[in-house]
């Protein structure tokens, strides 16, 4: 393996991954940034206990080796899987109820596109938005990688979502996934487009990635008995004067998400959730991962400054050459 | 019928109540005070439009007609139910999916004393909670009525429930329906002794009257996953700095709950759940509504200010004698 050094990241020799009798052995093709990369690169969100320090929270590959305890695994089958961490690595051991089968017509690098926006989207639309056929979601950054798999899941259940997105690309893009409506929040408020969007009546589902800086437009887009998700406070964690009175008579939730910080356990019963609900989609073709673009992964810091200037329109893919 | 005035409360004639061919004409035996009456008699909490301005979310009663529309209910049935308001009058049309047959051996005071903090438990505990047997729930106000009505369904999901109360009395009553321990809130802060009385793993579900006041309190009693569900805001409505990167962290919800604002549709829809669970526990006589004192009607403003003092451990009851 080479060893460079660029900036704070750098790619060294590791150990082989210890692997439980539960576990598959991985042998990674590729992997996909996400912004918990950018955070825990500056110390700010550390990986859960117990988990490899290896960034990287998804990936695809071949299995080299199942666990003496797994069964309809084996070496040679390609798979993709969230990680807890060790993305960025050449193997990775991962428990065998967290894989799925790569469909037969993706590329290693769609098949790395999938699972951390895909799972993100699902648990929130599906598991703690309550997300129906007649429900109106707002996804705010709708061309980011959660933002466009959202855009999907909302679709396939039969339910509509509105948009936030920054360039007239970024929208078109939103639009063409299956978005009714495509605001620009640099234009000014997007809470009175939201309005005028359902007849008044707001949304029941918001995604939202900022925090603080949304708050009180957040609030006024939403419909009675709406949820609030947040999933990321790029915006600012703190928000002055929140009105309980008002959310008691709109019957208004506040959910604090996070798809990381949940257990192994909770990961394969989503995953397990998400396959079933998926993986036949993907098949047909119903959905698709967006890719941005596509890096060699000795390339990972040009591909993190890429994301830090929101350039991305989807994921961003890191090539493992072997 | 009488007319009286005492303060802002009066008595008076009220044209007789419109009827639908699914509803039912019920004679009003009993009635109870709900603090939604306190805020509506200083005109803070108007009745959700078309229903009407009498005061009384709830009543016991006697069928005088059946709607055409109906089927199960006949003249003479003993019913109890949950008003969108007309509580304090001497006849009421309720829709017949609202209604609840009152078991043989309750009397009328008893059955007013179950629909409005029976149904608001059982909704926030199991609809909004998700209450599992290996949850434990704070209960603030734990003798209030909704609070000994929780204490009792949480004892019957085999789950755990510690309350707040201010006195001896009203904390050993609580002991006596099933709360694992009751915490004195006027000795001081109450989220250290939930912390300890949880192992330091706080709790998953809070049944909340009191908003901004106890805020931080709340959040830092939560366990991971936990669920903060603000029924009333007596500690103030505005909170101040709130941290939605803690939120998200430890992956908690802020629910606004209200019952009397919820459609008729969506209240029949509950009544229906709750009477599955409920009726044949009460039958049993494990679930028993917990009463404070009966009041003739006329003496409807001494029983409020009954209530406004907080002298009360259960519900205050009003007989309707005709």
């Amino acid at each position: 393996m080479s060893t460079t050094k660029k900036k704070s990241l750098y790619i060294a020799e590791a150990d082989e991954p210890e692997m439980l009798d539960d576990e598959l052995l991985v042998q990674v093709k590729a992997t996909a940034l996400n912004r918990a990369d950018l955070l825990q690169k500056r110390g700010l969100y550390p990986p859960p206990q117990g988990e490899s320090s290896i960034m990287g929270l998804e990936m695809s590959g071949v299995v080299e080796k199942a666990g003496a305890n797994t069964s309809g695994w084996r070496r040679g089958d390609r798979v993709f899987a969230l990680l807890p961490g060790g993305g960025y690595a050449e193997r990775v051991s991962i428990p065998a109820g967290m894989a799925m089968r790569i469909p037969d017509h993706f590329s290693f690098e769609e098949a790395a596109a999938v699972p951390e926006v895909f799972l993100t989207a699902y648990l929130n639309l599906f598991e703690l938005g309550g997300l129906k056929p007649d429900h109106t979601v707002l996804i705010h950054a709708g061309a980011s990688g959660v933002g466009t798999a959202a855009i999907q899941l909302v679709r396939e259940a039969g339910a509509t979502s509105i948009v936030t997105a920054g360039s007239e690309e970024k929208r078109n893009t939103c639009i063409s996934l299956g978005a009714s409506s495509a605001i620009d929040y640099k234009a000014g408020p997007f809470a009175p487009d939201v309005l005028a969007a359902t007849g008044g009546k707001g949304v029941d589902i918001i995604l939202d990635f900022l925090g603080s800086s949304y708050w009180e437009q957040n609030m006024e887009a939403l419909a009675i008995d709406g949820r609030l998700i947040v999933l990321a406070t790029m915006g600012g964690n703190i928000v002055k004067d929140v009105d309980l009175g008002f959310m008691l008579r709109r019957r208004l939730q506040l959910i604090g998400s996070s798809l990381r910080s949940r257990s192994r356990a909770d990961k394969i019963r989503l995953t397990a959730g998400f396959a079933a609900f998926a993986l036949p989609l993907f098949e047909q073709g119903r959905l698709k991962p967006v890719i941005d673009s596509v890096w060699e992964w000795e390339k990972v810091n040009e591909a993190h400054q890429h994301m830090e200037k929101n350039r991305n329109t989807g994921k961003i893919i890191l090539r493992v050459e072997q």
